[in-house]
């Protein structure tokens, strides 16, 4: 009888879909588990970045540091089991600290008060004698707007929006609070000030000044700017409440040079099956100057090249072309973000998924996801597989900075997301070092986004 | 028409009872925010941990730190906001841990080598000259078992039965390895050893040497017990494979005075519905000598005062009474949780719920369950109102030590989950200190045990 066989096909077909989907997870579990133990018992992430922290170090665009870290991850990359390494060459910005900065409070009552400030990335000097000034507070450039030009003419404008400690995600906070480093330099000239001191970036009252980059206007003056620790930032506040504050002092020598010709690091291994399909998986190379940039951003170059010794490791052969690019210049400038991009335009390459690890080496929660509804399904549809290893978190959107450029040409992206609480305790400043790594925790990251790719790269997107 | 009537009557009831629950969950959310908020901003506890830390500091049962301790936790209690706070007194045991230890291996060709050691609690002391003896390596009992009374007599017995650092979880490595230092001594003295070294309970290598509790039979000789760091477990399994030990060398003058009378400290808010009900949230007031014990268990006790701190500033007046308990003596005795369970017994309380936090201070990940599946259920309706914090793990059973004597009373108990990533780095050893605490990620646990308790007295259990 027709349609009586032609349940039974049905059924038999669903029943052997259904083998075949069980039996696909069993063995991707399988699989994803051998990630995870291989990564946490014999990975090589935690040695590479120890590596990348004491032989390269504060490795900002256009540095010697740079230049090593540049060597050693190529170097990494080979060694993790790349087919080929290339250097893609850009052009970077080349802006130099030089001395440490200087500032204090005059103060009335309790005469000079040192307090720890850092200059801003880009931004220019002071004059080789510092600036004195008086010093006005403000939390937002609403309130600046008030002040109008009459009240800012010839001051220091002191920046003290602290982070929203309600947030439960500080990266909520930190948007929150980071127009001020941002823009702060521009706003402030509109009204005639002649620097600006901006409270760090942090989510913890401590010592250390936090950099960051910010901006200027060609249409605006120059002005310079630098960042104040947090209790800096408290103490002036509260000596301002006091009326004792006379004039604020800082001084930085900092400059732009020109630029200078760097590279992105780029570690392959050719897909089997369909090697003009590529998944890059990626982190910035360059790092503030204030220490090792160990977490911002270290932890994702490291991440990324064990994605290479695992697969190598395991003997999984992608289907896809996997492409771990070591971006330089995020932090001030994206250059390497945008070359990569460039490049796969102009040679019309066809990426399937772009994944960045940008927010530390810390326990995984789970993965920002930009793109389709459709692709996200898809992903989300592996939940199952990646929740034993707490990935749980797909709420976000998003990839990151190096690879937005090619989420515009239309490549879905992610952003790897690791436990946020810590991030700004060590962002761009002085803490940002080795010591701060938690071998597992960096391990445990590693092992996720290899986790993710192998799903990606074996059932496409 | 009755039945239209009816049908309508039904639909009106269930658009009732929709709306309902759904302003109950926004009722509910918001309160819940306010926790978190409140937590986070104007929150004690990061204070009261950083005063349990410094004023009363390493507080092991019996010690004057441990009665300081005490004090400590009454005021803060009353500061917290308790309508009662009581002592309820315990017998507990007073073992004392003398002159820092001093270990060191006699090697053929490198002379002494100097290893980082410490008496393991409860152990009996060295004679006053230590002990020197060949030493034999075994991973587990069985290894032990089959080397038998030939080969071990008149040894010391080295156990180094390392963390699987395969585990996820950090608790199931410990679990894996923690029987070589609870019956280490047990098992080697059947054999005759005369000492024996165990391989620290740490998920790093490192210097530090880890402490914790260990039995003696009165049927098997007790022998000494010392923790080597993990650091030093590494050498010497190094130098025993080289075959250059002759023989090892440890001392310590530990000893096991009278029972001493201390407290478990407990502070209320009586129900204003139901003060019959009630629910216990609690942590161990007792630390190890080594350190501050600032994660083991400080992070708990504070977790659980934030909780009457947070009802109180935020005007929630349970229905039922919480007590919150800080328990003396998990450590070496259970006495405190085991006296709490006689004392409800005898007065026939009934206890609807009871948690503990006692897995450190770090970021919340859920909590586990120890009870009957409709309770669970009930509990598990929650989730969309925790989710929202990254309390999503619910997968454990169980609550803690000091519960376990009400769990047996059928009372039905939790587990506070975090992150379980940098537990047993600091875990009894000399690294507990505050420093090692983060203030946001203190806080959101006691923000997470605050929302669920929220939940359960509302709604019961």
């Amino acid at each position: 009888m027709i349609v009586k066989s032609f349940i039974m096909t049905k059924y038999f077909f669903i029943a052997v879909l259904a083998f075949n989907t069980l039996f696909a997870q069993n063995s991707d579990s399988l699989i994803i588990r051998n990630l995870f133990t291989h990564a946490l018992t014999k990975g090589k992430c935690y040695s590479n970045l120890q590596e990348l922290c004491f032989n390269a170090g504060p490795r900002i665009s256009g540095s010697k540091e740079a230049e090593i870290s540049v060597e050693i991850t190529a170097k990494q990359m080979r060694e993790a089991g790349a087919d080929t390494v290339i250097l893609q060459e850009c052009m970077v910005p080349h802006w130099v600290r030089g001395e440490k900065e200087i500032a204090f409070i005059v103060d009335s009552k309790k005469g000079k008060i040192e307090v720890p400030v850092c200059a801003l990335g880009s931004s220019i000097a002071t004059p080789p004698e510092g600036i004195t000034a008086q010093v006005i507070e403000v939390k937002n450039f609403e309130e600046l707007k008030n002040l109008g030009l009459e009240k800012v003419k010839g001051k220091i404008v002191f920046f003290n929006r602290a982070f929203d400690q309600s947030k439960i995600n500080t990266f909520e906070a930190y948007s929150g609070a980071v127009n001020q480093r941002s823009r702060g330099a521009i706003e402030a000239a509109k009204y005639g000030a002649i620097g600006v001191v901006v409270r760090s970036m942090s989510s913890i009252i401590e010592d250390y000044p936090h950099t960051g980059n910010m901006r200027y206007l060609d249409s605006i003056p120059k002005i310079p700017a630098c960042a104040i620790s947090t209790k800096g930032a408290e103490i002036l506040s509260q000596q301002i409440k006091n009326g004792s504050v006379k004039e604020f002092y800082f001084k930085q020598n900092c400059q732009t040079l020109p630029d200078v010709k760097s590279f992105n690091v780029i570690g392959e291994i050719k897909g089997a099956e369909y090697p003009n399909e590529i998944i890059v998986v990626g982190g910035h190379l360059d790092a503030w100057d204030m220490a090792q940039g160990a977490h911002d951003d270290g932890a994702g170059i490291v991440h990324s090249i064990e994605l290479l010794h695992l697969f190598k490791s395991l003997g999984i052969k992608p289907k896809r072309t996997i492409r771990v690019v070591a971006f330089m210049n995020e932090e001030n400038g994206v250059r390497g973000g945008n070359k990569y991009a460039e490049i796969a335009k102009a040679k019309s390459e066809t990426h399937i998924f772009a994944l960045e690890s940008d927010e530390g080496g810390f326990t995984p929660r789970g993965f920002a996801l930009g793109m389709s509804a459709e692709k996200r399904n898809k992903i989300l549809a592996y939940r199952n597989l990646l929740e034993p290893y707490g990935i749980t978190d797909f709420s976000h959107s998003g990839g990151g900075t190096d690879i937005e450029p090619l989420e515009l040409l239309g490549v879905p992206v992610s952003g790897f997301i690791p436990d946020p609480q810590r991030y700004f305790d060590v962002h761009h400043s002085g803490a940002d070092t080795f010591d701060k790594i938690n071998k597992r925790e960096l391990e445990l990251g590693a092992a996720s986004i290899a986790a993710l790719v192998y799903l990606i790269d074996k059932y496409g997107l």
